[in-house]
């Protein structure tokens, strides 16, 4: 779309701005539509946005937006409304905030609940410059329930500065906010009246710095913390918005503010606002089929063994877990964005005897990481992550790969790691693990295909499966659907040209099968897995064979951090590459 | 000391439960005089622990207690009196709640923050089992700044159960406790006019449930989370003590419960209630060089680089940073016990154009794995992270060893980690720091020598140093201080036996010095570190090495927790023993 100046959206009138909002939400549709990304939160955030364009002047200004599901248009506010088109797109702009590609995206973001730390930051730096610009923190209410924003809170009075969070509150992170802060963000919106009655419905021009409706007592709730309270303010309204943030703004010169302002997901779009969750994403790219299986064979699992318990943070419906928690709502437990504490209540769920199933993205277990060692490994219990969207996910870009789980969850004494073959084999790891006695990782990337039933007891912890024996001087052991799929292809490819090689599915990175790595008599032994190569699976069979003499080659990616792109050119690009494996099992030959 | 049966506690009168609490705080003195460990916070605790064995029935009702700080009344009073002279020593007891050590303990603890959502754990499944116990978390004031609390706070409507958690509120963590919700309790116990009054000098039996004098809107703060609030309670009245009990444990019944004791840390000892912060921790053995070296380097860089900040995590003392803060109040920032925020507070500050330097534990940064991931390694923003008490700890056990520091870093693209040989080597790693643009990591143990001064520009990234050169086959690679002291022995040995081998400082574990490596004629590589061998520094240099026909033999710890014992004798046994890697060497020349 055309580039909306700021000169343009300082001098607009109201209804200008309206127009504004509409030419934006169009384009955000249209790119949407084309290369998916997140909907709903964005058109919900549309109003506000303009509103922060026109009474505040970035990039002079800053702001960090929490997430980054909301930043759409911004970036259409800062001059990239010409590249717009390419959002997600491999060499395109960025799904999320990020400092490389606009001065106007001061801190990037992809996780949730950095917000209010992160403009900390820049406003102590501000104040020992002697600057005046404002920082402002963009939250939603879905992170309100995240710790770290807790921590930040609890750290306005130490930092002594000032900065304005905005709580864009429409009651939902991915899906409905859950948890006491929920509870108290809407009875704030209740008492302001402004739930149930349609938007515009205010007088308008009246602006409550405070809404009298609201108990004193909530008020007080964040201003404990140093913050003065202002809203609920109609996000929708560009009138009412752009007088509170003016208002804001002077309040910002005695100290930090809260304004809650109440928006609708997905607003503006008729379909959008009626299904939310549904449309906060949009063109993931093909089912989610592992998580399918992990619901319904959760569910399986759950009628016969009554330890059996599901734990989510904020992420129920994509993790496939909506049956489970419509059949088991008693052993069920989504407790918001809030994976450490997520993760300490599994372990603690395991030590008084429950089977609990932690499922998470791959990228937000690393929120967790102290407590899968201090908690769940040290004390050896009986917790299994499910660790969805493994390896390159793509196009949300650095954030979110999932490359780093194998590595970071190796060296923590006493884990199971497994990385299934496919669906089939992913639902025997279940089947298995309600036998297991401690810490069990399962990484799975988001698309699979069922494969072949495996017999009950058909799988055996640390042992791997010879998927085609041969008597060739080379082996691939490979981890996971993804790159059992690239050996296949590379081994008809091979076969082509005359070579041939062993293949096995690596199902367990820890502990791997040391007794057919003993057995093996290939000289080259071929690695391959979904995941950076420093500390992975050919870390650990290099490790094995230190002083064999064998020749370990690994396939993986290498040590940057992969953009957004599509997961199967990222695969190529970054080290999976099916030419590359082939031209090593060249030079293997070449070499006996 | 005597086993205190839980008949005679349960049948005392208050005036000789009175003189059980002084036994008690005699043997705790014995013992840590004799064995090291927490004083003050314990000291602090001993009535409430009484109070609660003498109200609750363990080990059927379950008590977690949050970092675990306070737990050695409950270890005498548990079955554990007689082992108690072994505190802390190999083989003896520990000096954290641990599972594996006594049926009291249901859910071993160290790290902050835990207790309440480890509580919630237990108190679910009492739920789905049908069971009727009481579930206890203990809570230090310092631990109600972590996120983790705030998360699980947050959870208790979603979960609907019931946990009594009190607050034992000293107003302190290891120093004074800081951040808003310190304010707030501060306010509470205040109120109440507890503070500046001294203990006992309440009306005697009388019990406030909730204290007429508490703003009703703070009692709220805990209301809204679904507690009902009681307090403040003097935390060393016995009578009061034991019917505050009594009503929470009648009011837990319909619901949880938050009861806010006051207690006095170090109480019952003059001098450890004058000195709590210096009597927190007893014995740790030795000074502290490094973290000294830490203090004093970057209070002299920050005289002269207006961008040098320090952040802390509650740890402001120990990590050597008290003369920083004095010196630049305005540029040193303790978050209290965040180790996330002040992660992600680092990263902004850089992004705003400062160089922060974070130091904190290693144990600790666990912790905050997210967010050098997230928000300073995906932006490469030039953060320093001073990694302390790198290595074995010692005798805090599994929980505060800080061996996987360089395992879960070394995956993280663009972040340098750097280990070095002495504290000079060190201060020249901090000087350079200023002229670096990316994340860095410095790690190193508490004690150390000053070793020689390094001159300016001495240090160059990813360059490894020769200390002892020969045309012997064998090269050791050592990192880090105590590794290089056992080469240097190991050498003497070899020396002594007419071998010899090169002896190389690896004061980079990442990047490692290719040049170097490529340049080494040795078939022999040993390599040592402080840190398990899973993704460290010997897996780095055998990954090089791949295919080059060099053996690369690598000491450091094995796939195991590491219990609590000497810091040198745990070193010995588990893996970086003089005589095995002496036997090593041995073979390497036998096979020449």
């Amino acid at each position: 779309m055309r580039e909306i100046s700021d000169g343009e959206l300082k001098s607009a009138s109201l209804s200008q701005l309206k127009g504004i909002c509409s030419e934006l939400r169009e384009e955000i549709l249209a790119a949407v539509s084309a290369c998916g990304g997140h909907l709903s939160s964005n058109l919900g955030a549309v109003e506000l946005t303009v509103a922060l364009h026109r009474v505040f002047d970035f990039p002079r200004d800053k702001i960090v937006f929490d997430v980054g599901h909301q930043c759409y248009t911004h970036k259409l506010l800062s001059g990239r409304a010409g590249a717009f088109c390419t959002l997600r797109q491999e060499g395109g702009l960025s799904g999320f905030p990020k400092r490389s590609e606009s001065d106007y995206d001061c801190y990037g973001t992809g996780h949730a609940g950095t917000a209010i730390s992160a403009a900390l930051g820049f406003a102590k730096v501000r104040d020992l410059k002697g600057e005046d610009h404002a920082v402002i923190a963009l939250v939603g209410d879905g992170s309100f329930n995240n710790g770290l924003i807790y921590e930040a809170l609890n750290s306005l009075r130490i930092l002594k500065t000032s900065i304005l969070i905005i709580l864009n509150d429409n009651g939902m992170s991915i899906s409905e906010t859950v948890g006491s802060m929920a509870g108290i963000l809407k009875e704030m919106r209740e008492s302001d009246g402004l739930i149930g009655a349609p938007f515009g419905h205010r007088p308008s021009g009246e602006l409550c710095d405070r809404a009298e409706a609201i108990p004193e007592e909530d008020v007080r709730l964040f201003e404990h913390f140093g913050l003065t309270y202002m809203g609920v303010v109609n996000g929708h309204d560009m009138g009412e918005l752009t007088a509170a943030l003016e208002n804001a703004k002077r309040a910002l010169k005695k100290g930090s503010v809260l304004l809650h302002v109440h928006t609708r997901k997905g607003y503006g779009h008729p379909f959008c606002e009626n299904a939310p969750t549904e449309t906060h994403g949009v063109g993931g790219g093909g089912g989610a089929e592992y998580s399918s299986a992990l619901g319904e064979e959760l569910t399986a699992l759950a009628e016969t063994d009554g330890r059996v318990v599901a734990v989510t943070a904020a992420m129920t419906d994509s993790l496939g877990l909506r049956g489970f928690f419509e059949r088991f709502p008693e052993r069920a437990f989504d407790v918001g964005i809030c994976e450490e504490h997520a993760s300490v209540l599994c372990a603690s769920l395991a030590a008084a005897g429950m089977r609990p199933y932690y499922a998470i993205y791959s990228t937000f277990l690393q929120r967790a990481y102290d407590e899968i060692v201090h908690d769940v490994c040290v004390q050896g219990l009986p917790v299994v992550f499910c660790i969805d969207r493994a390896g390159v996910t793509g196009r949300d870009g650095e954030t979110h790969q999932g490359v780093f789980d194998l590595s970071y969850l190796t060296p923590i004494p006493g884990i199971t790691i497994a990385v299934p073959k496919d669906i089939a084999e992913f639902r025997a790891m279940l089947r298995m693990s309600v036998r297991m006695n401690g810490p069990l990782a399962i990484r799975y990337p988001r698309e699979g295909s069922e494969g072949e039933k495996i017999p009950e007891n058909g799988l055996e912890i640390g042992k791997f499966e010879v998927l085609h024996s041969t008597m060739s001087d080379i082996v691939i052991l490979a981890a996971g659907e993804r790159c059992l799929n690239i050996a296949r292809r590379v081994l008809r490819a091979a076969n082509a040209e005359g070579m041939d090689a062993a293949l096995v599915n690596a199902r367990f990175v820890k502990p791997i099968d040391e007794e057919l790595l003993s057995s093996l008599n290939a000289h080259t032994v071929i690695t391959m897995e979904d995941n950076v190569l420093i500390g992975g699976l050919g870390d650990a069979v290099a490790r094995f064979y230190r002083g064999s003499g064998k020749e370990v080659v690994s396939f993986g990616y290498p040590d940057v951090f992969i953009p957004h792109g599509a997961p199967c050119d990222l695969m190529r690009e970054y080290g999976l590459d099916e030419e590359r494996i082939l031209a090593c099992m060249r030079r293997a030959y070449a070499r006996r």
